[in-house]
């Protein structure tokens, strides 16, 4: 099967740039799959943060160009965890990486994995001295036969998708005409993205009772950052669809203490029927086998 | 047309490369034109800092090949600032980003705009939830189908370049036998850029004095920054041919307090015909139409 | 001799990723060696840190595919200090940067310089208004005309590899049933690479003596960071095969307050033959000439 495009190989980890670590792995993967493109969704993930990890892959991967998906989060490295490739999505999207919950969230966007294996064909490894830098000795030299056409069925033995370690998602919750949801994320600029879909605030109005810990204050809808009035706190959809926490070209994050994983409340102005109440968080397993067709 | 060479996009931003938006408009990159081959300008511009975004890029410009620059410092995104994409150089260079001055000094160093669309081609584009990632769903698509030779005229309607934002630089000034710019640019390694060119401050013999805020300093024209003696301060030529106030191995922002958009003023060592005074700045717009041929 | 795969340049720096310097190198590169693709090793190095540069590289440098090795650490950038290539290994890899200890301990671990010159061929380089950037007027163009198959010859004169700066690379000691050697490197995970090899330990046993500064702690051997209990501080053998000591997920350089350079004795816990004295380091030269056939 002649294919024009060369593959492309999406790469998230926590490795940083600063190590020669994620050199070390494009060098690996360039002498045995010379025409695969790395693109790099991010290194900056916090080390070993897993949930960080899975939440940036998820949000990348409706993006990534089909191919191979190489995530490696991994403070297990070397331990009893699995090291899994996933087939998922129509177009036969193939994930590597640690069997930790990673990919699970991504995984499961696309639809569920379709086939996993567990990398138990050792002899496509790089032979190392010690079991610290699977990326680089395990992770990337099975991406890249897999980028070259390698079946998935090669680099390891079949095992249940049902089985694989399921993704932690925070949900949000919608009660008495209030959403209690969860900092998801915070880019850059300071913008705090919550679990909290559009629809589930649209009776609330333009002006949003907005609660976290033990701070209460006033927000108002706004269609783009630049759309916040001065001195205001805007809720803006965000590039994803999901409500945002925003200050005009400052940060939110910053400016109110907002922090990814931190519960936040969302209500009617008008509303204080319970004023001081702590938002409490809830979180659900992502499942990462197929969907049922019924 | 056959392109032997496949295409080329720059790339620069203020995402940071923490977040996966650098990562993501690659991946939508890639899908649109596989053949294209991104280079990273940087994507560490200061969040929203239009100016110094500017500035990276004029500097980078001429040393980039031809092809297409996506450009991307841009708080006002969602509002009703323009995206644009603007033609300038022999070779036919196409710049796309926001219509805010960031793309401005580099398109002026090329000798202006010859042509510019506004990006009204909405069929380019892509659907999103949220209007706030334009680098994403707008500029990206339309900088991939250009380096896939798409024309110009295609992504949008024609603009007067002479409308566009002009890009704000500041101007030095000579008078009295002494001349008063400032700080473009701190480099990674400290060196502050100065908008003085070496022929201003020729008459001012090889030792200088150099003021800034209540600061009074003795600086020494050196040829390398190893040539600066141990202890004092240097004025280099730097890399762009614009005078450098540097310390050798050490951070001249960090030590002597210098920041960009400080008002510096050199003169001749003897020079005490103005004490204390307080160096201001002078900021001229750069036009983006073309240049006259006459 | 027509080359299947396009060639590879990789690439170490310190310049940052904030300010444009690695973007421009990479246009230089893409206008001259269109088809070459360049690997980011890191460009993270420590500003002037020609010392770290050299061990990121030489941890890297056997993982990088055949080419060229573009190293930029240069403090005397500008100066006297020679820029040059040298060719080693079996497979004719070619290292460009400058002559001050940065290449040297890449180049002797392959094997040692096979041919060295001086990159006196100016017809190469850009012209440039200030001689403070060389990576892009002098080691890039050279660096992609190598990469185009340009012999070593053509970019400067031979000169003699014996006469290269060598690097300095630090030596273990074992003594009196204990070892001293020192943190080489601290990696993003806060764990610190020693220069000690794991069978220069062999007879410690599971519990070892670690003494640093004023520092006296007990370390336990661990087969992975997951394997290091609790509040226990591991000796891992990492990715290079060099004794780290680690904390589980963990910063042990933050906790612990180890640095790169730092002395660290490790001995048997029962071996109080020394308490209290401060571990010394010993500094060797790494040789550049080619290895001895007898």
């Amino acid at each position: 099967m002649p294919v024009l495009v060369p593959p492309t190989i999406s790469f998230l980890t926590d490795y940083g740039l600063t190590d020669e670590f994620v050199g070390v792995v494009k060098g690996v993967i360039r002498q045995l799959a010379p025409e695969a493109l790395v693109i790099d969704i991010s290194h900056d993930v916090a080390p070993h943060d897993v949930r960080a990890g899975s939440l940036t892959l998820v949000r990348a991967v409706q993006y990534l160009p089909d191919g191979v998906i190489l995530a490696v989060v991994d403070p297990g490295v070397g331990t009893a965890r699995r090291a899994i490739a996933v087939e998922a999505g129509d177009d036969g999207m193939v994930f590597v990486g640690p069997d930790n919950g990673l990919l699970a969230p991504a995984v499961a966007i696309l639809g569920g994995a379709r086939r996993a294996v567990e990398l138990s064909n050792t002899d496509l490894h790089l032979m190392a001295p010690g079991p610290t830098f699977a990326g680089r000795d395990l992770f990337a030299p099975v991406a890249a036969h897999l980028a070259n056409g390698v079946p998935i069925t090669d680099v390891g033995h079949e095992i249940d998708p049902a089985g694989l370690m399921p993704g932690m998602l925070p949900l949000s919750q919608a009660e008495d005409g209030q959403v209690t949801g969860e900092v998801l994320w915070v880019d850059r600029f300071g913008n705090a993205q919550l679990n909290i879909d559009p629809a589930d605030i649209a009776d609330l109005g333009d002006t949003v009772s907005l609660r976290f810990g033990t701070t209460h204050r006033t927000a108002r809808r706004a269609d783009a950052y630049g759309a916040i009035r001065g001195g205001e706190i805007g809720l803006v959809v965000d590039s994803y669809g999901l409500v945002s926490v925003c200050l005009d070209r400052r940060s939110a994050s910053v400016e109110l203490g907002l922090h990814a994983g931190m519960a936040v409340t969302l209500a009617a102005p008008s509303d204080d029927s319970s004023p001081g109440s702590t938002p409490t968080r809830v979180v659900t397993p992502v499942q990462l086998g197929p969907r049922r067709a019924d």
